[in-house]
């Protein structure tokens, strides 16, 4: 096993890898801005070391200061977290090459799946079935132009680095093409370091269906099943679900065979997410997240095997100790994501000190969180703020726990997406299990209330 | 199913049952004693009347005032949790004469089960083994003594209308009897208004096991498995587990199907517990408690199903949704009792204003508490502040992951016994399984610290 791990992230998923490293009797450190010296993962890890200021390209993107942290305190290890430096194959292969173990999965493989471009390719060699479009990044609007008229309209523009919602955009017209084309170049160059830009075509009333994939060092490669978060605001997640309610046995059965196929064939260890696009009867290979995810709960809950402790396991070079037909899912889970956000103040970042700060508890709820009373957000960083997750054996009673847990979730001081997700819990559209990709953009309001669904 | 239901109880186990009521549906109120009136349990609950003063004679054991509460606020059920009145059998038969459903086994039952000498007599009827004893209340010192020749010392004096571990004493030598008997008569006669006393064989080197039991009121009735609570101190269990470190898995059987031959004897319908002590591959039936108890949800974590909700739906006429067949149990459960008591000072409550409390959350980790930052303990009840339960897959990882919850349990401004709980999860014998009922006896230091095991 690794003797120490340095935690290369902050908030809830520096909470969640420090309680996995203390259990599995690993001390940890953890790496911290200045903007999170009172931060809840510094008040449990084992040790802290401050990396540098708020920022996180000066902090949790400084790599010469993380290396620094791990040599310094003799960890051997590193947990990236998602987000931050988690997909980043140079500071994976930087870990290699000074003995520091990366608990992910080879840089190699982080490469080959972070090039959404090299991705498809290596999907379609596998197998796997994808929206027709661009092998190769676009060489320009002439191109985008002829490409998107063979595939059909609506097409969707994607940056080969993308990743994490961002650098994408859906195109309904040739005329607006040239211009979109422009503008996700643009955006990529900003974000990714890199314009490279392909182009699919767009899958219309989908759903975001995800397989979670877990592989050890010794070719071993299982699934934990499939979550299910079609609930997305500007392509970002704000519910997670498992099981879907759109898959039948034997679809479900395809599709988490599938990812199996295509991280065994992109030589995949660690934990990982396929991702689909699922309508109707068919499925498309979307992306591969080659880290843990923030809906990674919703799993562990209908499974009962920890993720991120058999992150660490297998990076330590344990074998897995099940196979494919020991892995049991029971019941129904969802996660909701409190961000503090203002719904309706176009769901701004609401930062501040948590005046009053009680989660929910009890029976089949669990909350991963950094928040405690009296801890101030700072402005520097993403808005998750706590991760409710609920189990129970149907998804009419996960709806009921779901909705209990919220309502008694006490919380003040910054605004958050409670409220949201109240109304959604009851919302008709959404407790039918028939919503997709387009239930925000269909029912969210300017005010950050839900519509109600037509009768049907 | 019931339309509103009256909580009669306060504390983690009233939040608990608000919990369960808001999942299904159903309208709560708390009756609370105006010590209570900034509780956790008031703030959740869907409407509050409040009952009478602090001191429960006048409030939670105020039967006019409760029903009172039910009428007025048109609650046409009761649920009594466990304590104040849970197994009184006289306000079970007072709401059943008002038309109120008390949530728990019919009035004859709780009877039949609270008089010890009648429950023994029953159980033995029933086949169930028993430790030799006075079939009949001892009618003095005389009898006493001829009856504790006979079966043999040590022998343990209880209260046949004891319960909750009060009212009962063992006795090493015949010297030692008369002024015994006379002891428990007078704290027999205090606390239950009832001085009978029978008097037993004692077990020595024996484990508590005890098996929780569900029943419904169409001639079902199942166990969910056993728990073994062993380490008490004054008989007050502060630690439960399940499955026992001691059972065989054929014992585990007998023992399982004899709780259940035992409730069904009896008439048993909702949730209740049969005690047992094990002593090799012996066991002895101990009592029955007819409520739902403290360490409920090590079960609820192993078996995924919501006892309290089955209480209410079996309470409104539902068949169980499950046979025995259906019933999987998981993994390992521990429930760690955090309770508001100096153990360096005898283990004296601690009342007070609760100045930080952040209780430990994440994967594997329930808490049931009314606890929270600013909440002022009432001087008037017990000393019960928050129930931490673990589920894991084997014992030493949810030691593990015990340990780790209670490391991140922040708690100030009152003393509790997690100091306690950290140092027993780290104990020798009770790592080994091994240790029995006398392991605080054995352990505990006057400072209140666990003394280590010998090298054995």
């Amino acid at each position: 096993m690794v003797d120490k791990i340095l935690v290369c992230n902050r908030g809830e998923i520096a909470v969640r890898v420090i309680r996995a490293c203390r259990e599995l009797g690993i001390p940890s450190v953890i790496a911290y801005s200045a903007a999170d010296r009172d931060s809840r993962a510094v008040a449990l890890a084992d040790e802290a070391v401050c990396v540098g200021p708020g920022p996180s390209p000066r902090s949790y993107l400084n790599v010469p200061a993380l290396i620094h942290a791990a040599e310094k305190t003799g960890a051997d290890a590193v947990h990236p977290g998602y987000g931050f430096l988690s997909e980043d194959a140079q500071f994976a292969s930087v870990c290699q090459d000074l003995g520091i173990t990366f608990i992910g999965p080879p840089p190699d493989v982080i490469t080959a799946m972070g090039d959404k471009t090299n991705a498809r390719r290596a999907m379609a060699a596998a197998g796997l079935p994808l929206p027709s479009g661009s092998e190769e990044p676009l060489s320009g609007a002439t191109e985008a132009l002829e490409r998107a008229a063979a595939v059909g309209y609506p097409v969707i523009l994607k940056a080969a680095a993308g990743g994490g919602g961002k650098g994408m955009q859906v195109v309904h017209r040739a005329d607006d093409l040239p211009a979109a084309l422009a503008e996700v170049q643009q955006t990529a160059r900003t974000i990714f370091l890199d314009d490279r830009v392909y182009l699919e075509r767009f899958v219309t009333g989908a759903r975001h269906v995800e397989v979670q994939v877990l592989g050890d060092n010794h070719g071993t490669i299982v699934h934990l099943g499939e979550r299910d978060c079609s609930i997305q605001r500007r392509q970002q997640k704000l519910v997670e679900e498992s099981p879907s309610t759109v898959l039948s046995e034997s679809m479900r059965a395809e599709i988490c065979a599938a990812a199996v196929t295509g991280a065994a064939a992109a030589g995949y260890r660690s934990a990982g997410t396929v991702e689909f696009l699922v309508a109707g009867d068919e499925f498309y290979f979307m992306e591969m997240n080659s880290r843990i995810q923030v809906e990674h709960p919703v799993t562990e809950v209908r499974s009962g095997i920890d993720l991120v402790a058999w992150m660490i396991r297998v990076a330590s070079g344990e074998r897995l100790a099940f196979t494919q037909d020991d892995i049991a899912l029971s019941g129904h889970a969802i996660e909701c994501r409190i961000n503090s956000e203002d719904a309706a103040r176009d769901w701004a970042g609401s930062f501040g000190r948590l005046e009053r700060f009680v989660p929910p508890a009890g029976p089949g709820v669990r909350v991963d969180t950094h928040g405690f009373p009296g801890y101030k957000i700072p402005p520097y960083y993403d808005s998750l703020l706590a991760k409710v997750i609920v189990h129970a054996d149907s998804r009419e009673e996960a709806l009921a726990r779901m909705d209990r847990a919220l309502a008694e979730f006490d919380c003040a001081g910054v605004s958050t997406t409670i409220g949201f997700h109240r109304e959604l819990m009851s919302h008709a559209t959404f407790r039918a299990g028939t919503h997709r990709l387009d239930f925000v953009d269909r029912f969210l309001t300017e005010s950050g209330t839900l519509r109600e669904a037509p009768v049907e």
